[in-house]
């Protein structure tokens, strides 16, 4: 094994691994390095390029940055990809999506500003059953306050009151930026609502709820979006909203089923 | 496009990077988007793995250990595969090896308390001519002193004193020495030489010139022994070295041959 060429070396470091402890480390590695090598050779990667790569890598791993490296798995479709993976949920139940996404938005107009949103719904399991039970987080991007969990009522029901939601971009001052723009994409996510949903016996569930007719809706910029999870946001022009407020406001209505645990 | 499975976001993300201007960036990301999914899939990457992976790889990028990323692409054989495809030679030309590789070695004994070593050779063209303007840098791994450009002689002949090469260890106190440690794999390197040739009219040549016998040419931490770049380091028990001082001192003798630009 002393003369490794550009194909042989991938043999070489895999039987390198041989006597990791680890098995399932053993696996992942060799997976990794078949497909770093394979990329190499097909694109025919350069020096040039291999130190521009390296370059990127460092500026947007550094601490400076904490974001950049779960943004770029949002932006390449690796975050959603395992969530579609790890948080698959049976037929009926509500799906699943990058709720706990790595990258959070940055809100692009002032939130409280914005026209009420009165959220309401019923939490039940597979079988239809209501879950009294239940609690439900809801935020809007970006917003680390207002996640207060509120309790369901006796028929496993929910209310909330959050500002309307409106589209927001991932961070896009930094690394991942540049390659977004140098890809042509855009840095934007339709408008959506984040829901953590949790019951005894029952899985929890982390969501977004999207906002239908959203213009961002068949491009996000993390690949996010799920058929059954945009709903409504309607608007009703002459209040009293629920709580009393004056109109305009909006309701959103939108049930979660939660798989058995 | 709304509904992305774990399979069909893969072809997704590539149809995103269609209208970027740069039908290079769009090559280099359509397969490293196909390689890094495919890997994802191939190993059910689960969602604590994918953020023990980032969390890494954050570590490793941080700037407070700026060798990391490309120490990663070494262990791993990346680099070595980027320099075979980009620096191959005619048949009959001194190979390149990782002389510019990325991350230093650690030098883990006083390379200055050696007995010396005496080294020297010829640079000559492919077709055998000598050629007498060549320059040649030598020096011992981690040493960014010593690195003086010596010229040739008339008959296309180097010079040059350096400590007896020594085994020597890639840094292994970060995340990548953990890893290296986690897959069973030691930091050595095999006692070599770095050298740096060029001659007007043909190509810069960076390379490494390894110690026969030594312990860790099987496994080198970063593959980069090549069978062409082995050679002996000849032991003289008693003096006169060549310039002078007393025994024990080592000689090399290696020769290059340089490819036409």
């Amino acid at each position: 094994m002393r003369h490794n060429d550009e194909y042989t070396i991938t043999q070489a470091v895999i039987a390198r691994h041989a006597q990791a402890g680890d098995a399932r480390l053993r696996e992942v590695m060799t997976s990794l390095v078949q497909h770093l090598h394979a990329f190499a050779r097909e694109v025919q990667l350069t020096e040039a390029e291999w130190r521009e790569g390296l370059r990127w890598l460092s500026e947007a791993g550094s601490a400076a940055r904490p974001h950049e490296l779960p943004l770029l798995s949002d932006v390449l479709g690796l975050s959603m990809l395992v969530t579609a993976r790890s948080q698959r949920r049976a037929a009926g139940c509500t799906e699943s999506t990058l709720a706990a996404a790595a990258a959070p938005c940055a809100t692009p107009e002032d939130h409280a500003a914005a026209e009420p949103c009165y959220v309401r719904g019923q939490v039940r399991s597979q079988g239809g059953t209501p879950l009294p039970g239940a609690r439900v987080q809801v935020w809007p991007c970006a917003a680390a306050d207002g996640r207060t969990e509120l309790p369901c009522d006796g028929a496993g029901r929910y209310r909330a009151t959050t500002p309307l939601a409106q589209p927001c971009a991932v961070p896009h001052d930094g690394p991942v930026g540049r390659l977004l723009a140098a890809l042509g994409r855009h840095p934007w996510r339709p408008a959506h609502l984040n829901f953590a949903v949790r019951a005894e016996g029952h899985r929890p569930l982390a969501t977004q709820v999207f906002r239908d007719g959203d213009r961002y809706l068949e491009t996000d910029a993390v690949f996010g979006v799920r058929r059954s999870l945009i709903a409504p946001w309607v608007r009703h022009e002459s209040g009293p909203g629920p709580d009393g407020r004056p109109g305009p406001y909006h309701t959103l209505d939108f049930d979660f089923v939660l798989e058995a645990a």
